[in-house]
C-alpha cells in the first residue's frame, strides 16, 4: 500500500483518535476524530443566525437557541470513510486506517421541537441542513449540505456544547447538528439552515458521494447508520516507526470499546492466532447512542502473536473477516488485527 | 511522492494544524498540532509526583506546583519534523507537510527556582526531563527524555495549564515542559523526574534522534531553537481532494502568521509568480516567543497563480528557496508555495 500527496494533505488536516485514548470512556476534547470536508469556517457568534424555513421561517440566535429545552447526551461518532486505507483495491480519499472514531458529550436541544414550531406541511418528507463551510467536490461548487427523511430527523440534537465547552471551531461553532447512530457525515456542522422540503434533496453529498456502489455504473444506496465494530487498545508499548507492539510474558488484561448505529452490543469476541473466538466482558454504554466497554484477560506467551476482536449487536450484525468493498470505501468495519511480540521478562 | 504504510500510521495518530487555523492568534484547543512518540499514558494525578534531584531531592505533587509562582505565556511550538513530507530524498518519519506548529498559551511555573531550591552543584552542566511515555525506537527500549543546557533550562516553564484547562491527556497532562523558541522535542511531557547532571546526558533522543547530519556517518549537530517560517491562511475556498485554491476575481487580503525561536520577525515577503518580493505589513506578536501576523492585500486576476511567503528574523536568518536536506529531514523551513485557480466572478 502506498498513498500519494492529495491523500497525505487530508490525512495532515483530518485526523483521528489515537487508540490508546479508548481507555476514556468519553474522548477528551482534542482526541475526537475529525474530517473537514472544506476549510474551518470562522464565525462570529454575534451575528451569526440559524434559519429554521418550514411552513413558516423562523430565525435564531446562539442566545435563542440556549433558551430552548437543553439535554446532554453522549454519542459514539464514526467517519463513514474509517476503515478505507486497507481497502483492495485502493480507494482514494481521506486514508482512514480504524481511528476515524470518538465520544463525546455533546449538549444542545432537541431539533423536533423546533421543526413542528417551524410548521411540518402534509407534503413535507425531508429536512435539508445546510453548513457554512464551501467547497469544491467532484467539480462543483457547493456548501456542505445532507437530507433525512423527517422520521430520522426527529432524533437530531442541535448542539452548541461538547464534554461541558462551547463547540470548539474544528466540531461546528456555533451550531451543529448531531445524528445519534449514523456515521458522521449525517451530522452537519457550522448549520445555517435548517429547510423542510418536499421533494428529495438531491445535493451532491447525497446523490454523488456517500453511497455504497459496486462500481461508477451503480447508483448505489445511501450510506446511514454505523455499523458494527469493536476496536482494542493496542496492548504493551509501541515501536515508534513501526507501531509494533511489545510488551511482557505473562497475564494482560486486553480491553477496548464497541459500538453499532443498528442497535446494542450483544458479543465482543476475541480471537488469538486465528484460534476459536472466546467471547470478552461486555459493561454498559454510558448511553444507548455510545460504545460499550469490553475486557478479557489474557496469558500471554512468548512470540509473535495476532490479536482480533468483532462485535455483534443485537440486531446480529457482525463484523466481517473480510473488508466489504464500494467505489467511496464507506463502512468498512472489518475485524481489527493487532500484531504483538511477546518478549520474555528480562527484555 | 508516495507515502508507506509505516508512515500513515504516523499520519493519522499525529496531527497537524489546518492552515485556515492560523487565523486565530491562539490555537484554539484540538487544533494545536500534536506529535506522540509512543502511547499518551493515562494517568492518575491524585497518585502522581515529580521528582526533582540536585543536590537534594524534591517530591511535588501537582498542588505543591500550583501553590508555586504561576506565570502564563503565549509560545509558538513547531515539530522540528515540520516539512519533512517535501524533501527529496524522501525521509521515512512522521510525514509532516508545513501544518506541525501551533500558539497555546501555557500556564505554570517557572523551572529556574525549583532547581535552585534543588540545589544546582558547582560541577552541574545539564539537566534531564524524563517523561512517562515508553516506547522502543531505532531497536532501543526507553522512556521518553531530553536533556538541556543550565542556561537553556533556565527559560523553562513547567506547565499544567493550556488555553485557560488543564493539560489534555494529549499535551502532557498532568505536566509538561515547554521551552520557549525550541522545536517542540524539548519541551517534554508527562513529565515525571527532573535530574541535575555532570556530565552530557546520552540519551536516544540526544545523541541519535534530533540531530542534523549530512549522511549515516555524520554525528552531526542537535536540533535546537526553530528556524524562521511564515505561513498563510490559503485564500479562497478548496477543492476537498486536491486542496487546490479557488477564489474570484479582485483585491482578496491574503494573511499568515510567522516565527523564529532566534529573535523577532523582522520582514515578511511575499512574491507572486515568482516576480519580486514585497513586504506585508508585519504586527505585533502577542508575546515575545509567539508568531507575529502579517497582512497584504492583493489583486486577484483570472488565472492560474503561486504565492509564496517568506520571513526573516532580526538575526538575518530567513527561509530558504530550496528545502535543506538532513538525515532525519528536521528543520526544513523552505518557502511555502500555495497554488490558486482566479476565477472570473461568474464561476
Amino acid at each position: 500500500m502506498s498513498i500519494s500527496l492529495e491523500e497525505l494533505q487530508l490525512a495532515a488536516r483530518n485526523h483521528g483518535m489515537p487508540l490508546e485514548a479508548l481507555r476514556h470512556e468519553i474522548t477528551p476534547l482534542g482526541l475526537h476524530y475529525l474530517l473537514t470536508h472544506y476549510d474551518i469556517p470562522l464565525v462570529d457568534a454575534a451575528l451569526w443566525r440559524l434559519t429554521v424555513s418550514g411552513e413558516r421561517s423562523l430565525e435564531l440566535s446562539l442566545d435563542d437557541l440556549r433558551a430552548r429545552e437543553t439535554v446532554t447526551m453522549p454519542v459514539t461518532m464514526e467517519c463513514a470513510g474509517n476503515g478505507r486505507a486497507q481497502l483492495e483495491p485502493h480507494v482514494v480519499s481521506q486514508p482512514w486506517l480504524v481511528e476515524a472514531v470518538g465520544t463525546a458529550e455533546w449538549t444542545g436541544t432537541p431539533l423536533a421541537p423546533l421543526l413542528a414550531e417551524a410548521g411540518v406541511g402534509e407534503d413535507a418528507l425531508e429536512v435539508v441542513f445546510t453548513g457554512l463551510d464551501r467547497g469544491v467536490e467532484g467539480g462543483v461548487e457547493q456548501l456542505y449540505e445532507r437530507s433525512l427523511a423527517l422520521a430520522d430527523a426527529a432524533g437530531g440534537l442541535l448542539a452548541w456544547g461538547c464534554n461541558g465547552e462551547p463547540l470548539p471551531p474544528q466540531h461546528g461553532f456555533p451550531l451543529r447538528l448531531v445524528v445519534p447512530d449514523w456515521y458522521g457525515m449525517t451530522s452537519v456542522k457550522w448549520l445555517q439552515r435548517i429547510t423542510v422540503v418536499s421533494e428529495p434533496f438531491d445535493g451532491y453529498q447525497m446523490v454523488t458521494g456517500y453511497r455504497l456502489r459496486r462500481d461508477e455504473d451503480d447508483p448505489g444506496t445511501p450510506v446511514t447508520r454505523i455499523e458494527p465494530r469493536s476496536l482494542m487498545v493496542p496492548p504493551g508499548i509501541p515501536d515508534f516507526m513501526t507501531r509494533r507492539r511489545f510488551l511482557p510474558e505473562g497475564r494482560v488484561r486486553l480491553e477496548g470499546r464497541a459500538w453499532s448505529g443498528w442497535g446494542p452490543i450483544e458479543r465482543v469476541e476475541l480471537s488469538v492466532d486465528g484460534r476459536a473466538w472466546q467471547p470478552a466482558s461486555v459493561g454498559d454504554p454510558p448511553g444507548p447512542s455510545a460504545w460499550a466497554p469490553w475486557w478479557m484477560d489474557w496469558d500471554a506467551t512468548a512470540g509473535e502473536h495476532e490479536l482480533r476482536v468483532r462485535a455483534t449487536d443485537a440486531t446480529g450484525r457482525r463484523q466481517p473477516d473480510a473488508p466489504p468493498w464500494n467505489v467511496g470505501g464507506y463502512a468498512n468495519n472489518v475485524v481489527q488485527r493487532i500484531a504483538v511480540t511477546v518478549t520474555r521478562f528480562e527484555r
